[in-house]
């Protein structure tokens, strides 16, 4: 019932100053990319399976006349799509991936479409959106005014694990472009200087002797036994590195039979740090636990390289812009139907909520350290780029939740995504106008950079493991 | 190359005493049930779901003059076969279910038919084949002279952790049964008064609270912690149960992503001992564990009950009768490929072979502790059963192996097959000659039993676990 | 040799303004209560019996015109000097306990007196002089001026674990006390808002059944299991709780004898956070992994309450007093000597120092999450308290370590204790001087208190567990 | 009250056949040898320190005529008695060890005499005082028949762990031997070929970073953590080891405070088997389980040998001579009082009792596997060595328990004392009396050694750990 009350309410933007054209431009594609967002929502789709969601945009972005190229950097839902010509080259991206298990309606209870089934739980599919709707309005206004300049939207899969910007890195997708603007679904709109988590992780394979645990278990040498050494290790571990990691695992594959001494077993783990470098010190102690594992019970292991996201290097002038940006963009205001279903979601958190509405934007400097991982990390490391959040989850709402998953379906999503598509339009179109914070933001980077060069574990042999979200 | 030299050779029945017109019986039939057994192996189906191996023996026992009831015990592939009236009433059991991930060519070295997919690693195929093989031989011979009494072959499904005998016990299918004659499939052909492991089992689930586990892991309760210090305690208990206790698990649900709190974890757990007693009292503080693993971790924890089979209570009076009939039976001897495929398998068992050959026969009353469990236990709790083995492995090679599932497709397994058809016909024969026997065997049972009760946590509520082998 | 220079190099102080006649008070008895200082740090006694460093700081104050009552609250190294009478009653806090193990030579390698003996890591016999230096010249500064006031000394025992301070409490001698000024060694000149941990902790004993552990393993129940099952779990934990969370032990029991299947096993257990109401909600979950330990392993299991520290509340008022009072007091800077043996300790630490010298002075508004506990922070409860640190160690060393050992026992430790000195004498004579501060802080407390009140684990049955560092 | 009665009871010997002189001269220093091991009951010291236990049992042997050498094999309290002169030589061993923690009074209850003292769990007064009764009356036999041959008395110290027999086998002081006669206080009279198990073990020592647990945990790599991670992983060997495998251990060091990250650990662990070499296998398992605790937690570990004793090689030929003699010694009776205490200590139990009792005499060719370790069984791979067990402890208590410390200070156990001295002094004239014998058990043990050598880790350096027992 209420899901239907706020999917056919109508999109109000924010009051917009009058001589911002673009903002215009916002408005008049507003419904049908708000309508994008709510299809992909429909059909979610895991990482390099984004195949209906990734058609959905390019073919939008095509009839809006960009020029698009699919199954870039060996990715089938990778693509690119381009207009005008010259520098500013400037790219949105968009991400469109669901998150598995996730499924759930756009009620405020927990309730799955699907049970088991993937759902937008990080809300990328107003992300993509979002950027396809600004690009097209900048694309309008640039073509309008005449002005100089390149505008991009790459569309960017798998970003929940297979890391589809660091193959387009590889493939030098990135190596002309002059600012990427980013944003992220959120629980307020707001502009700093934070970063995301470096992350690194893979499959750690243990491979035993099988015996009948019954007859023979003295012959066997059980490769759960070896994984689950290496895991207590690494829970003994988390005492002794700094507080800001995280290191998170599942078993993958605990046995075949209980009666049978397992010959194989594997976990993927996870471990984040806000510097890479740290990390990375970090992930060669947990290598150490798993050959431990190994060692300790008889056991043979291996590893296989999984995600490995730098964390995100601050721009000082593009965040600027987009901050000057949002504040032109403002906010949003609940309807009475959005205020009770926000109610009744925060009701479900378990803990008062604090933060401030969607009504409020909240520009400054500050350097929040991040709390989760993404490659938009690596593409902060090749060229400048900044990024923000909008309040598309009620307040108090975490990403990767059922509740960011029902949000994401919702009006409330939608007037969030308005709120980023506005943003995105407004702090792209300064810098087409000021092409001189093209050359200040490369200059903020390469102080953010301070020297150090990009790398990754990923390795840049253009195999994308596309099956990384199923297998 | 070897196995199709096998597969044509001459089943050759070792020498037989003259009056031994059921030794001819089995023999005339030998052919068409090691052709029975074969195609079982080449289709080995997970239990309860041995729907072609199952309607396999039904036929061909309904062609050899049985009656036939499918379907019992609410089990679609369990079934009786019955000829004659009156008693003595002797069952043999057959089951013919196949184990996972053993798939395997009648070939000395490890090499799957397909990857992963089931394989009699347990010879299974054989003992239902060898069953229904002696049942034919039986029942011609009672029509033949005449003689009173009632022979039944019970299709018994899902030996390997199903518990298929159990729920037709609990369906009053042993009510009127005197005698039991069942065998398995083993490394040499031997009676006595061992025994088998009681067992108990299930699947222990965990269920928290699901938080993103980089940014807000204190938020969550991990499923995964719970199990994974429940199966360290399990660890620590090892230490202070019997020796012979057995305690192994597999993990079977260790998360859905890295970077979600668990908020559902499963480890599937089976625990053995000699004595069904002793190891209700191990079980109870197995479930202490996985309660302290949720009272250490904040979740909570809920035991689904699995397998749970008695330990076999020999049957003095029965077990002189087959070791009668089997030293009448007789054991067999390689040809030169046999000799062959033998060398090469015992070469893969890293260890020298110091057991008897297939030529010799063992008969004694040493009371070996059991090294594996059998829903057969159980049967032995109500009726009078005895049991023996046979050698339709190479000596050395262990159940639930490779070695084991290639044996069973070979010459050697229908060799050893044919021995336990014999052994099974003979020592019927004799019951059937010899009346009073099945009132000894009787007392026989009372003695073991000594005034205590079969009991079982697997409920009499008739429903049987259909899925239990998929899901 | 480098420690005979040292402890020969006359007390430099910072230079002073001319009006200050406090402060020339403190640099005449600098020299005799640096004496004292180094006598406390030769002799160092652990918590509850510092019975000679207690006597010579009572025989110090006494002699300087303090009455003394020594042996308050049921301790016999606690006591009180007090000099005037009506308020502001300002209390100054002298600690002069040691920590084990921590036996240090004044050398920058290290270097045992006593190996195993107790040893200045955390610098408390400069703590003590200090305050007793600073009460001596505010007594006669009171005294020449005839200013209304008391000045108090409180003598608290056992910081480092015993909760001295607590007893005192409890004891009601903070009752009527308008202010207390307290201090820390530490390697920087410093005053902020910064705050203490709360801590709780205590021993967690476990009881099981003894049997011959080769013999009769089956019969025994492991003490040491249940304590090894409940750490095992406390590991888990960590994750889970806030990242600011510290949870450390050590394993004080481990069992008797190899062969013995341990009947007792202990551990003393210390969790930490910045607000004791979230600390009690992990300790909670801290106790259901001990009763976890205990229900696996079939074990009894009792926890005794241990030391319990409320985390500090920063005084806004007072902070802004001793923060004037530093600056007015100065820093200090090494002669080549004592820079050279800084160099020297400093390379010993692994890492590149980055931290302000002993010239700097610090002074804030910033509140740094504290990474110690202590007893004053119960204090900061009842009474208004601020405290600051001075640069006592050499830039970069951490208490609790070998060099805070060695940097205590030489010119730099006494050079940071002038600097202490002179601040709390300066703070006090302000407010001495402007008694509606004392009222101020009075507000300040309460604001930061919100209405909560004190409590503490720790029975107020005025029985001080007096052997709790030599049990 | 109990005990005094128990104390005066007269020691009445079964029935003895009239020709044997040799049990009157038992029976005619019974007394006085009873007197002897209630003396060192009295005053229970542990191994290597057994200074007035040795002191008194050397005086009385010098005493009856024996040539005494004192502090053989660089062992204070190792000695030699010797009478007599040329082969066969024979040897009794005599133990006087007493084991940490069991101090107990003889009462039916449990009760320290001193709480924490050592007292004696494993009855070795009866041990070293019945060898030594045995050793008087034989050599007055020896001497009044004027037979050929020699008595020795080996005071074996240390059986407890310190291994004193190993550094006598060093010391050669076995090359010269024929037979070893020994015994050990039980819970029945019995003779048979019963084993001991194989032990090895010795001190894990982790030695890592020490840091403030509270402030820089990240900085500190704990001990702790390194030893706690390799006995978790000792845990999950338990499965895949031979069943009859014991792993034991304790904790001696856990770290020295809370607030410290250790920086040093330490462990006491022992593991046996029945067999040798098996066991060499298993400690190498063993060994890398804290090779990788140490690798996972970037700590280091070191080794430091202790115990290691092989198993009993038992001889067919001294075990017949023995049965025979036990056979003639006889079993003895309780008296009212006596069968009272028995029943209340039966009672502590905690089981039923079905063991047969002291007037029983139990002699079969069993072999029975061993549950506890000892240094006799290096003896048994360098000489001819058999032993057996009488009826010191009320039937059902185990050593190394508060009941067996109670039962050695009483008549009970000085009754099955006697069983014990009656037993050698038969067997040991049987030999003298039929020299063959002695060389049918020289080939009785080359059947058992079976080529095989005698190795043992601990090192024939000629240096005992005189203080393993203390420090």
């Amino acid at each position: 019932m209420c899901n239907r009350l706020l999917l056919l309410l109508p999109l109000v933007a924010a009051p917009v100053g009058a001589a911002d054209d673009v903002l215009a431009r916002v408005a008049a594609h507003a419904e049908r990319f708000g309508a994008v967002s709510r299809q992909i929502w429909e059909t979610p789709e895991l990482g390099f399976h984004e195949n209906k969601s990734a058609a959905l945009l390019e073919q939008e972005l095509r009839a809006n006349g960009f020029e698009v190229r699919a199954g870039v950097a060996n990715m089938p839902t990778g693509f690119t799509a381009s207009y005008g010509s010259g520098s500013p080259v400037i790219v949105l991206m968009g991400e469109f991936d669901a998150l598995p298990g996730l499924s759930q309606k756009d009620e405020p209870e927990q309730a799955a479409v699907t049970a088991g089934a993937p759902g937008h739980g990080c809300g990328h599919n107003l992300l993509g959106s979002a950027a396809a709707l600004a690009g097209v309005a900048i694309k309008e206004e640039l073509q309008a005014r005449g002005l100089k300049g390149t505008i991009r939207y790459y569309g960017t899969p798998a970003e929940e694990g297979g890391g589809g910007k660091i193959y387009m890195i590889h493939a030098g997708l990135f190596r002309d472009v002059d600012a990427v603007l980013a944003w992220h679904p959120g629980d307020s709109n707001r502009v700093n200087l934070g970063s995301s988590l470096a992350n690194n992780g893979g499959r750690f394979r243990f491979y035993g002797v099988a015996s009948h645990a019954a007859a023979a278990p003295d012959r066997g040498r059980s490769a759960l036994d070896g994984l689950m050494i290496m895991l207590n290790a690494v829970e003994f571990l988390r005492e002794h590195v700094p507080q800001e990691t995280r290191i998170h695992y599942i078993i993958t594959n605990g046995g075949a039979a209980p009666n049978v001494v397992p010959a194989f077993a594997e976990a993927n783990l996870v471990a984040r740090h806000p510097d890479s470098q740290v990390l990375d010190g970090i992930f060669e102690r947990i290598m150490n636990c798993a050959r431990a594992g190994a060692l300790a019970s008889g056991t043979r292991m291996e590893f296989e390289q999984g995600t490995n996201y730098a964390n995100t290097l601050p721009n000082d002038e593009l965040s600027a812009v987009l901050g000057r940006a949002m504040q032109k963009a403002g906010g949003y205001e609940y309807t009475p139907a959005e205020r009770e279903f926000a109610g009744k979601l925060q009701a479900t958190l378990g803990a008062e909520v604090k933060r401030a509405g969607p009504e409020h934007v909240q520009v400054d400097k500050s350097e929040p350290p991040g709390v989760a991982s993404t490659d938009a990390g690596d593409v902060s490391w090749v060229v400048p780029l900044a990024s923000f959040t909008t309040a598309t989850f009620v307040p108090g709402v975490g990403a990767h939740t059922w509740q960011a998953a029902a949000c994401a379906g919702t009006s409330i999503g939608r007037k969030g995504m308005l709120v980023a598509a506005r943003t995105l339009a407004l702090g792209a179109m300064e810098i087409y106008e000021n092409p001189g914070e093209a050359a200040a933001a490369r200059e903020a980077y390469r102080k953010r950079l301070a020297g150090r060069k990009w790398t990754s574990h990923i390795p840049a042999d253009g195999k994308p493991p596309l099956d990384y979200a199923t297998k």
